[in-house]
């Protein structure tokens, strides 16, 4: 256990998360960053809009070499994250220049005129280090105290806070920067992953793995510490790609599953019809989801009812009457009808019970039937999930639907 | 300001969420919860997997009145929120034979035989409470200290925690429950409201006014003081209902705008059909989201190319040559193409320019069309959306469709 790692504690400051009006995604943000730049984060706080709650919270985190706050920087009454920092450090509170410089040229940018309570951004503690925002008008700042703990002020808007984050405060802290690798799983758990996995670490020392459920996605993390070699690292992404072999269906954090079938299917210059019952458009959505969609995805039909699977997508009605909306039959002929309908090259399909009504002894809710067409032909499976809640049915049967077809063509493409 | 009330702290317990692999949501649905009971949250903490950092963690919540604390109660060996309990409030930790017989009745109930580690779920701290799980193998637990504070042990499996929640512990926090109403909306932003319902607090005074927003939806939550009568709630409440208008479209938390749309067609008998362009899916994916969708969705197409568009829904080219795909008279082809392929009652289409690329001087990134098809006819109408992102643009899209669907369906049917 690496506990020599540097500390780092992350503090928000707003009543509107206190009350649960808005969810802070800030401190996960940062506690993430944190730990991606080598931190052990000890612990994170949340305070209201009162200067001395501020002040507790900042004092609590004593002990973490680095403290990152957001929130509380704005003009108006209730931005009090200066004035708490300025009691908790027992710091005079005076108008900084460079800051107020900042605040009227911001708005300059912005084509308006700066109001008097505007001013009130740029009292920050004594000695306090400005921090620029380039993406709103309050600037941060940074403080260092005497026994060289340091603190940085964030903004609490998410999309100023991580610029300013990016900007300014992780090329200071980044001096240990780990190297990572990331690796998007389908069709394993975190225990499987785990058993299949756990020798890795202690094959290549120093590297660590980290794991995080996307449902239903899985992500595995490699992380090493500064002193592996780059080969060594290589070595160790090596292994755990051979490891992995398809069911990892990306190595890059904005490359989604969607994205991927796209990619595929782009490079093939092949497109895509889709018809679904249980997943009512949500492997479509998946799909449109990504910028260029157009490109691959020629359309799709929701056929909820069977009157819709019979003369939307040419089900047979002796099909429906012997085997069932669900069933891997009517799935193979919403599939093969959605393609020829469209004239695509590919043809997916999904047909189950999402509950949480319709389940019967022999098809429980939770059932569900896959068809993928394509030129090697008609793909069927079907699944049961555990029945927890209709739209985790749904969301689970619209990523397997997709990564069925993403194997499907892998299987005519291979990858090398 | 209501001083007076009773204070809560929220704790939270997990490395997961000090590395930023998970995101906190449990701390703010109990802080929403909290303060919807009348609870003032005076702060909240999230602490690792080290039983010091736990009873740390616990004892800064000091003050507070109450304190709610989530995770770590489940068998492994980093499931520490029990020894940090006894380790901040000086108690034995004992084995309660009440907890083992409900982790072994779990257990029982899933058909599994219980492994000796999980009896670790049963070690408590003396004199707690047990409070049972009744969606989980890991009981929660009560601790009342001397001075009369109450601390609540919850899991940290959401669904597990806020069932608990619901069942346990918010029942006997709700001596001072403030009466609630709450008003969805679609229609208007946060600073039109506070224009609109900004004098309800002054003519009711004790009725405070809050606002919250889920793009595109905005919600309107009016809570009562216990000293204001419920005949003067219910007069603040029909005086905003009155002021909202038909730009409310739901009084009820769970019930969305898909349900409602739902709900009106269930009571008329009548049935949907949807042809996406720009929003691919987005809007059948919410109309399925809703249980027992099948009455009343009867299908959908995702007519994303010019082909689809034609021979799927029956858009003429003379049409698509003369004004574009993107144009209300697609639109307008689009829903009563959608509509009488169905047989369906109702016909609802978009189309549009979900970037980023795609936009021209006339038609930019963020123009959506739309067109209701129905009994009286078909009416279109164009929209311009900020273009921030493509996903915004066609979430923004879906639910107006959707919206202008229900307030055509209430034209014909007033609420009354």
């Amino acid at each position: 256990m690496p506990s020599d790692r540097p500390t780092a504690f992350v503090v928000s400051q707003g009543e509107e998360l206190l009350t649960g009006l808005v969810l802070d995604t800030n401190a996960r943000h940062l506690c993430e960053q944190l730990t991606d730049l080598g931190f052990r984060v000890t612990g994170a706080a949340t305070a209201g809009d009162r200067v001395e709650s501020i002040a507790r919270t900042l004092r609590s985190a004593a002990g973490a070499s680095v403290v990152v706050c957001t929130g509380g920087l704005g003009p108006t009454a209730d931005d009090l994250t200066a004035e708490g920092a300025a009691l908790a450090f027992d710091r005079p509170i005076e108008l900084h220049p460079e800051a107020l410089a900042q605040v009227e040229a911001r708005y300059a940018v912005l084509g308006r005129t700066m109001a008097p309570s505007n001013r009130r951004q740029a009292m920050l503690p004594a000695s306090a280090e400005v921090l620029e925002n380039r993406m709103g008008t309050a600037p941060g700042f940074a403080l260092e105290l005497d026994d060289g703990r340091r603190l940085f002020f964030l903004p609490g808007v998410p999309f100023e806070m991580r610029a300013m984050w990016s900007d300014r405060v992780a090329p200071r802290l980044s001096g240990r920067t780990p190297r990572r690798h990331l690796f998007r799983v389908l069709g394993r758990g975190e225990s499987q992953l785990q058993d299949l996995l756990g020798e890795v670490p202690v094959r290549f020392p120093g590297i660590q793995l980290g794991f995080r459920a996307a449902m239903p996605e899985n992500q595995v993390k490699l992380t090493a510490e500064p002193e592996v070699s780059p080969d060594r690292f290589e070595a160790a992404v090596s292994a755990v790609r051979a490891l992995l072999g398809r069911d990892c269906f990306s190595e890059r954090e904005e490359l989604s599953l969607a994205a991927r079938v796209g990619e595929i299917l782009v490079e093939r210059g092949e497109r895509l019809a889709l018809a679904e019952s249980c997943t009512g458009g949500q492997v479509a959505h998946l799909c449109v989801t990504e910028p260029g969609s157009s490109r691959w995805l020629d359309r799709g039909f929701v056929t909820y009812s069977n009157a819709a699977k019979v003369d939307g997508v040419g089900v047979r009605e002796a099909t429906l009457d012997a085997f069932g909306a669900v069933s891997e039959e009517t799935a193979a002929e919403m599939a093969r009808g959605a393609r020829a309908a469209a004239g695509a090259d590919w043809g997916l399909s999904t047909t189950g019970v999402a509950g949480p009504g319709g389940g019967t002894p022999e098809k429980p809710v939770g059932t569900v039937c896959f068809a993928v067409d394509g030129p090697a032909g008609t793909h069927t499976r079907t699944l049961r999930m555990p029945a927890r809640d209709r739209s985790a049915v749904r969301r689970f049967s619209s990523f397997v639907a997709l990564d069925m077809l993403r194997r499907q063509i892998e299987r005519l493409a291979p990858r090398e």
